[in-house]
């Protein structure tokens, strides 16, 4: 019997997929519309939370009433700019991406995705990736009680692998996966192709921080059991 | 005789003005149209330079010619798109900016903005900032031979104030504007609200950072010589 290998379990936004920027600016068009006044940068560091998280913590910061017609209505109007902005600006995998999956699949490394965003903005995005949801464990918000920065959608992942969390690799671009990962007591890897700075991911307990998938993969010996 | 107040000299796209991420976004969309594939993050992590400088070192950095036609198209080509996202997403001072600079003004402290920008960008967001150029320096790219990371824009506004710019302040959002604050030996004050980390803009040589401009003047008897 060969050692068990550590599963990656990754985030999808600004890990896999060049999105990041795009969420964050359909956010900023999302807010406008009910009068909410926010910096951008304060929404790009909240990005990564579930939405509806995400919009609570909004939603209080800026001492607005909270209504859940008023959260959906956030919701969707987000989902409608992001889809605009995302056709618009072609969306398209982070570079390294669909070549460290197909790495860690042609390596027996057992891999999941898990991400803060719902279904229907995650589909055309995991498409793009190549990746097929009936073949690898796809786990988005739509599927866990909590989100990040709770682990649940990292551990469910890691259940769906038949994988102990704690033999994990969390790989995400925003200080909400590395407090995720530390909370399930897996491994943080951290990003910079979400746009946070590397400190920021360092102090929210990155074990090793790269720059992007590539830069990953060409890095994977640091991390990944070798054979 | 009173001793002589430290001038402020502010940057404008992420010091002043909430403009940041429609720049990005408007470079990615220039950046595409010419086949030229980079990551979002990497693009954010460039601007502040001026848009010579900026596009010289992306097409240096992806490996792709460099022409003067080139260049020219994707600097309009980025106007063009960045017109159409500040309309959209009504791109506004940033909290206090307004406000910070009536405080200068009512405590005789002189002040100047020195942006990378070129007028036909930049006269949007002064007009917004209640700024006029005939009374306040603004210093713009098209005024001077090299812009950030070189310390010409923010010597020049020194120069139109009558101060030394060894005794001044410079405020920005980016790492180009503390090293053009090194390199002209005056001090740089940095803002986060242009979406660079703490700790980027302190190893770029930040005397003190801040959140955004609300934040500094909040905290200005820090930074600003007391009457």
């Amino acid at each position: 019997m060969s050692r068990q290998k550590h599963a990656f379990l990754f985030d999808l936004d600004g890990t896999l997929v060049d999105s990041v920027y795009q969420h964050v600016l359909a956010w900023k068009e999302s807010l406008d519309m009910e009068g909410i006044d926010l910096s951008v940068w304060r929404i790009h560091r909240k990005i990564g939370m579930s939405g509806g998280l995400f919009t609570d913590i909004l939603l209080r910061e800026t001492q607005t009433e909270i209504t859940p017609e008023r959260i959906d209505r956030l919701r969707r109007n987000h989902a409608a700019a992001y889809g605009r902005l995302a056709e618009a600006g072609a969306v398209k995998p982070l570079p390294g991406a669909v070549e460290l999956l197909k790495w860690l699949t042609d390596a027996n490394i057992p891999w999941a995705i898990a991400t803060s965003g719902r279904m229907e903005t995650a589909a055309h995005n995991i498409a793009a990736l190549g990746v097929d949801p009936n073949k690898v464990p796809v786990v988005t918000r739509d599927q866990v009680r909590h989100a990040k920065p709770d682990p649940d959608l990292f551990v469910t992942a890691a259940q769906r692998l038949g994988t102990d969390i704690r033999d994990a690799m969390v790989i995400g671009d925003a200080i909400w996966d590395m407090l995720a990962a530390q909370r399930a007591r897996a491994l943080g890897i951290g990003l910079l192709s979400g746009g946070y700075g590397e400190n920021e991911l360092e102090r929210a307990g990155a074990y090793r921080v790269f720059e992007d998938p590539a830069d990953l993969l060409r890095h994977i010996d640091e991390v990944a059991a070798r054979s």
